[in-house]
C-alpha cells in the first residue's frame, strides 16, 4: 500500500453532455471540458487539481469517451497514459467506475478507489481533503462510504441522502449510516429536509476498497461484474482492444446509484461522511450564477469571457461570451445570455432548468448545433 | 404643369442613422436601407413605392449622403440619375429639402414639392393618397401644408401638432389651421392630447409650391436660402461639383421644423390635412413590434429573418436574426433580441428607447460596431 495516499486512487468518470448548459455544452464538447465560471480552468482541470494533493498526481484515473480522450490528454498534461481509460461508447457509471476499479485492483490488490464527477464545482480545499480522508479510513475498514454535502438552502435540483445513526468505525472515528437515497424534492419537501438536519446532498462520491466495490456490483449485476473482470484481465496486455471492443458494448447500462449505493444502503452497509464545503453540480446556468456570487444576488451583469465585450444598462444577470461579439443588454433582470459562434441562448436564471426541454426541441429542428 | 401629378414632385431626404435601432442600423448602413419589418423591402423602397403612384415613378427625388448614394441606386433600380441629390456631408433637413426644392423650381417653376421621411412605416395606400392629394390642392393655392396623423394611442415618442380652426381652401375643400407644434409629451399629457381631439402626430410631411417653401426659408434663414440658390443655379451645369463642394459645407444646419414649420405656423399660415392611416416613425424596436401586430400584444416570438432559426419556450417578443445563428429563447417576456454578425442586443420592448443611451456608451467602448 502506498504510504502518502494510503493506497488511495481517485477515479473521474468524465461523461455526460450537460444539456442544460447548451449552447456552451455540446455532444462534441461536453460540460466537463468547459471553463464555466471564468476561472481559467475547465471543470475537469479543477477536479484533477483538487484531487492531486489528496491522491497524488499520478494516482488519478480518467474514464472518458474515445471522442474526448484527446481533449482530456490536452487539458491534463500531467496525466500518465496508463491512467486514461477510453470508452468506445457510453455505458453509464457502473461500467465506467467498475472498470477503473477492476483495472486498478489487478495492478494493486488493496487499492481504495474514490469516484468523483468530472463536472462538479467545489470550493474548500481543506474541507474536501478532510472528508475524503475520513472516507478513506472507513474504506480501509471495508465500508463503502459516500460524501454527503451539508445543505445550505432548500435546493430542488439535487438528490438527497437521508442519514441514519452515527456509526463508530474501528480505530477511525465516526461516520453516519445511510438510511436511503431520495430523489429531487419539491420546494416544500426540500425545506423540510433542510430544517430537519437529517438530509445531505448526494454528490455522487463513493469511496471503498476496489474489491469491496466490485463485490457489491457482483451482487446486484453479476454479468456486468464478469464483463468488467474480463476486460480488466486483458487491459494491461496486447488483448486490450480486442476484448474491450467485444465485451464493452454488451455491458448493462446502469447508474452506480442503483447498482451499488441503494442496495448497499438498504442492507445498512453504506456510510456517509458529511462534507462542509461549497458544492454544486453546475446543472444549469442558475448554478453558474450562484457560483459567481456565492449564492447571493448578482449585482449588475457578470460576464464570463471578455467583460469589455458587454455594455449594459439597468440589467442584472449572466453573460457568457464565447463568440467575441459586442453585446448590449438593456433593462433585463436575472437574464442569462450565452453567445457562441453558431448558437445563442437568451433565458432567465429561474428558467434555466428548461434548457433541457429546448435541447429536446432542437434535436428535431437543429441537430447541427447540439 | 404636368397633368397626372398636378405638377407634384416627391422629395425623400434619406439621412439619419436611427441609433435606437442599433445594432441593425449603423452609420454605414442606416435605418432607411433596412427591411425592419421582414416585408422584403427596405423602408426606403417602401417609401418610394408608396409615392410612385401619387407623384409618378420619375418624379421622386432622393437626397442622401454620398456614402449611401450607391446603396440607394441599387435599392431603387428605377431612379433616374437626375433625381438623385448626393450630399457631401449631412446638413440637416432644411438644406436637404431646400436644395431639392431649389433644383426642381429651376427645372419646373410651378412645381409643388412634398417631403417625406425615408424611414417611416405607413400602411393605407388610399388614405395616404387622399391626404397628399388634398395637401397638393392647398399647396396650389399657395399654402404650406403638412399632413398630421390622427392619434390612435397616447404615444409619448412622437411630436404633436395642435390644430386650430377649419380653413376653407379656395375651390379645394377644407383643411385645419396649425396652432403650434409641441414636443414629445409625457404619458399624462399624451392622454390629454388624445382625448381632446385637438392634436395630430407630426409626421414631418410638408407639401407646398417650391417657390413658397424657398421664400419661407428665406424669411427665417436668408443666407441659407442664398446658398441653396447658388448650388441650384449650378446644379444642372458642369459647375455643379465645384459649387457644391464650396457652398454646401457653409450652409446652416437647421431642421425644417424650426426654419419653416414653426415660424409659418406662428404666422397662422400653415395648414394641416389629417391623415387617417397607420403611421409610425419606427423609432425603436417597440415600434417594430407594434408594426408586426398592428398595435396588439405579441403572441409568442415574432421573428424577422428565418423563423426556423428560433426555438422558443414560454416566451413573447421580437427576434431579428441577421446572423443566421440558431437562437434559443426561454421564459422571456416582451424580449427584443437583435442578432447581427458582430453585435448582439438583448432588451425589452418597453426599454427600447434606451438603446440610444447604450449607443452613446458604445461610442467610447466599441466604436467599431456603430
Amino acid at each position: 500500500m502506498q504510504q502518502g495516499s494510503d493506497g488511495f486512487y481517485a477515479v473521474i468518470p468524465a461523461g455526460g453532455v450537460g444539456s442544460r448548459l447548451w449552447p456552451l455544452s455540446r455532444a462534441a464538447s461536453p460540460k466537463f471540458l468547459h471553463d464555466v465560471t471564468g476561472s481559467g480552468q475547465s471543470l475537469l482541470q479543477e477536479t484533477y487539481q483538487r484531487l492531486a494533493p489528496i491522491a497524488g498526481e499520478d494516482r488519478i484515473m480518467i474514464v472518458t469517451g474515445d471522442a474526448h480522450a484527446d481533449a482530456v490528454r490536452e487539458q491534463l498534461g500531467a496525466l500518465p497514459e496508463h491512467n486514461l481509460v477510453p470508452e468506445p461508447e457510453p455505458r453509464e457509471s457502473t461500467a465506467a467506475i467498475g472498470l477503473a476499479a477492476a483495472i486498478l485492483r489487478r495492478r494493486e490488490p488493496d487499492v481504495i478507489v474514490g469516484s468523483f464527477a468530472a463536472d462538479h464545482l467545489i470550493r474548500g480545499r481543506a474541507a474536501i481533503a478532510l472528508a475524503i480522508g475520513q472516507a478513506i479510513r472507513a474504506a480501509q475498514q471495508g465500508w463503502i462510504t459516500t460524501i454527503g454535502i451539508t445543505p445550505t438552502r432548500p435546493a430542488t435540483g439535487f438528490g438527497y441522502i437521508r442519514t441514519a445513526e452515527t456509526i463508530e468505525i474501528a480505530r477511525s472515528g465516526l461516520a453516519l449510516g445511510v438510511d436511503s437515497f431520495v430523489e429531487k424534492p419539491d420546494q416544500e419537501t426540500a425545506m423540510q429536509y433542510l430544517l430537519s438536519g437529517d438530509y445531505l446532498w448526494n454528490a455522487g462520491m463513493f469511496i471503498s476498497r476496489a474489491d469491496v466495490l466490485l463485490d457489491a456490483i457482483g451482487r446486484s449485476e453479476p454479468e456486468l461484474r464478469d464483463g468488467l473482470e474480463q476486460i480488466a484481465e486483458a487491459w494491461d496486455t496486447d488483448r486490450r482492444s480486442e476484448v474491450m471492443r467485444r465485451v464493452w458494448p454488451t455491458l448493462k447500462k446502469v447508474a452506480i446509484d442503483f447498482s451499488v449505493a441503494e442496495p448497499v444502503a438498504a442492507d445498512g452497509k453504506l456510510l456517509v461522511v458529511p462534507g462542509h464545503f461549497t458544492w454544486d453540480d453546475v446543472g444549469d446556468y442558475g448554478a453558474i450564477a450562484r457560483a459567481l456570487t456565492g449564492g447571493g444576488e448578482l449585482e449588475g451583469i457578470e460576464t464570463i469571457g471578455d467583460p469589455a465585450s458587454v455594455e449594459a444598462l439597468s440589467s442584472n444577470g449572466l453573460v457568457i461570451n464565447r463568440s467575441g461579439r459586442t453585446i448590449g443588454v438593456i433593462g433585463m433582470w436575472d437574464v442569462v445570455i450565452v453567445d457562441t459562434p453558431d448558437a445563442l441562448l437568451v433565458t432567465r436564471g429561474d428558467h434555466s432548468q428548461q434548457v433541457k426541454q429546448l435541447v429536446e426541441q432542437l434535436k428535431l429542428s437543429h441537430p447541427d448545433v447540439l
